[in-house]
């Protein structure tokens, strides 16, 4: 046994820190961001506090890196090489609009899968109202992936596909934010029929060519 | 006296209710919507909690009628006849470009608004975790706003500027619910720049054309 410490201590590790990532998410989603705290989480989890505090110095520190990880788990958006790296981008097959309709399709099951649903409204509602923790969660959870759309857009503008003078950080948000918005305010259903609308209306324009 | 109680008993009850509309805002945007309740609003407004019962049947309804107010108290969207009344619609210059333009530069002046800010993102963050008074506040105050975008863009459609196939309630979110999402998320500066370059990105598409 003497020449396993090191495994051994990283299973019991690995293990209590899911469990932590586990009782960060479901006190989130039951109680709501402000009366989540550090010690309901360590007691939820069945660890000290001080185990909390070794790894992570907030309790908004804990729930970032719980939804980065849930992020992992849950429906991988496609780009993803499958066991659980960072994705290298949005799919390049050279045809835009599938590309893009693959990649919201994965968000709209994302955003319909109830492991992440709670929690994250939680956090979101949190973010609305105060702004130094909405822009924190935006930069490390959001901002990554409208990124990836980002470069996917510069891509298909070198390849002509999207007009010179378009901005992809603005040209992003047709298609991505009214699914936000829909998510968020509960203003309308959210489908695969949905987002691919979406995209042939951002791409080729509400007027007639 | 005797002669005019009426208009008397009209005054003190606009004043009154004045007094209860401004209560509820401030508590929420101070407090939260969990935290503010229909005693707190009775007692800011210096009125018997009685008085709140007599016109609403509970705090949802009373902060519901104090943003319809406040709504006409702050920038008016383009279409408002000036004097508090019901809009008649998004004017139609027959320029759809420039009447879009128009009305969203006025949500920005609204969105920007600090009298508008607070209490908004209180009961906007509440509708993101409480779906069924999400539901009830959307139904109320944003969607009779983006009905005037439809029949905009229905008139538009009409005239040939907008293509036959379109459904003009998914067509304006792609300039409404960036906006909406700059707004609730902090993803992004508001400005009448964005909001014009949203209406031609959603007009003429990312495409070349």
């Amino acid at each position: 046994m003497a020449s396993k410490p090191a495994p051994d201590a990283t299973r019991r590790s690995e293990k209590s820190r899911r469990a932590i990532y586990a009782a960060a998410l479901s006190l989130v989603a039951e109680a709501g961001y402000p009366k989540t705290t550090v010690e309901g989480i360590a007691a939820r989890a069945g660890v000290g506090k001080q185990t909390i505090y070794r790894w992570w110095s907030s309790k908004a520190d804990v729930l970032l890196e719980a939804f980065l990880d849930l992020a992992e788990q849950t429906a991988r958006p496609a780009g993803h090489d499958g066991d659980g790296h960072e994705t290298a981008g949005i799919p390049d097959t050279g045809d835009l609009a599938a590309d893009l309709k693959a990649v919201l399709r994965a968000t709209v099951d994302e955003l319909l899968d109830p492991r992440f649903d709670a929690p994250a409204r939680a956090l979101a509602a949190e973010g609305v109202v105060d702004e130094r923790l909405g822009r924190v969660f935006v930069a490390r959870l959001l901002e990554p992936q409208l990124q990836l759309y980002v470069a996917r857009l510069r891509s298909a503008r070198d390849a002509g596909q999207i007009r010179r003078d378009v901005d992809p950080r603005i040209a992003l948000e047709l298609f991505v934010s009214p699914l936000a918005q829909r998510w968020l305010q509960h203003t309308g259903p959210i489908t695969y029929d949905y987002t691919d609308t979406l995209v042939d209306y951002a791409l080729y324009g509400l007027a007639p060519r």
